[in-house]
């Protein structure tokens, strides 16, 4: 599927990317998301080859993130839901639709999905918040340091970019 | 670079990953977000080929998210940096970074970074918020819905998917 693993970097970003596999592993974590579960589903939302779509699905089911359940034997059917691993992927997939939605990435004249509070109906969307108080933070307040598990890539990474690192606020 | 453009699927998430390219594009964008600027910074942070990295840094180019400015003439030696439409894409790296820790994908003892509050330098997340209000909302209440630039086949996956949708809390 892939020539590098992007295991054994040290680098959490790395691990998820490993874990999703490549750009159709995230169209079809939106797929399930939305709560489509058959191979044909997938098909017909995405276009993606047959063979393509067989191998990410097991890619998938291998690192965790979707678990398959035979619904039909004759000819034989399986269908796809999220694993609590696979579901908690979510926000990844908010950001990047929010992300598109701000720079008209979606290429048509606007938002194709909206994320609305069941009980208000308003709109809802990505923040930045203090962990403990749930306090929304400013994005010129944020800062990165290294955590306990820092390699010393991280370190270094950190240390040559501390002078050049740019503010977080749009 | 790849067969198949997500460009053209009315949907915000693909055009995202089809500005960002492909996993490299990813961690290019995390090295950049933390302030790396030159060629064989990216190469020592990374060990991607220097091919890759050069067609991978063209690719950012074109899709607006870095800038080259050339640093030195003799011999010629370019540096580059976030655009805002770049350096907007963090939001997607933090998610990506706080699944990684949460399940542990980084592969080592504990999270390689951490994000924290310049002033209080208390742990900081993402959270969903009220657009309006900027109230954090349980992920419970968290519903989507077809927007106004839903194609067919956005608002077919809705439908499809409207039975089995997974409730998007842990």
């Amino acid at each position: 599927m892939r020539a590098k693993s992007f295991s054994g970097m040290a680098c959490s970003i790395a691990g998820a990317l490993e874990a999703i596999g490549d750009r159709w592993g995230f169209l079809l974590l939106r797929d399930l998301t939305l709560g489509l579960s058959r191979f044909d589903e997938f098909q017909s939302s995405t276009d993606i080859p047959a063979q393509t779509l067989s191998d990410r699905l097991k890619h998938l089911e291998s690192t965790g993130l979707l678990a398959r359940r035979r619904y039909q034997e004759r000819p034989p059917r399986d269908e796809y839901a999220l694993t609590p691993k696979g579901r908690d992927l979510w926000m990844v997939l908010a950001a990047l639709r929010e992300w598109g939605d701000r720079w008209r990435a979606h290429g048509t004249t606007a938002p194709p999905l909206d994320m609305i509070d069941r009980d208000s109906g308003n709109p809802l969307e990505l923040a930045v918040v203090d962990a403990k108080t749930r306090r929304p933070v400013k994005a010129e307040r944020i800062r990165v340091k290294a955590g306990r598990g820092a390699d010393m890539r991280m370190k270094r990474r950190l240390s040559s970019g501390a002078m050049r690192r740019p503010e977080l606020h749009r």
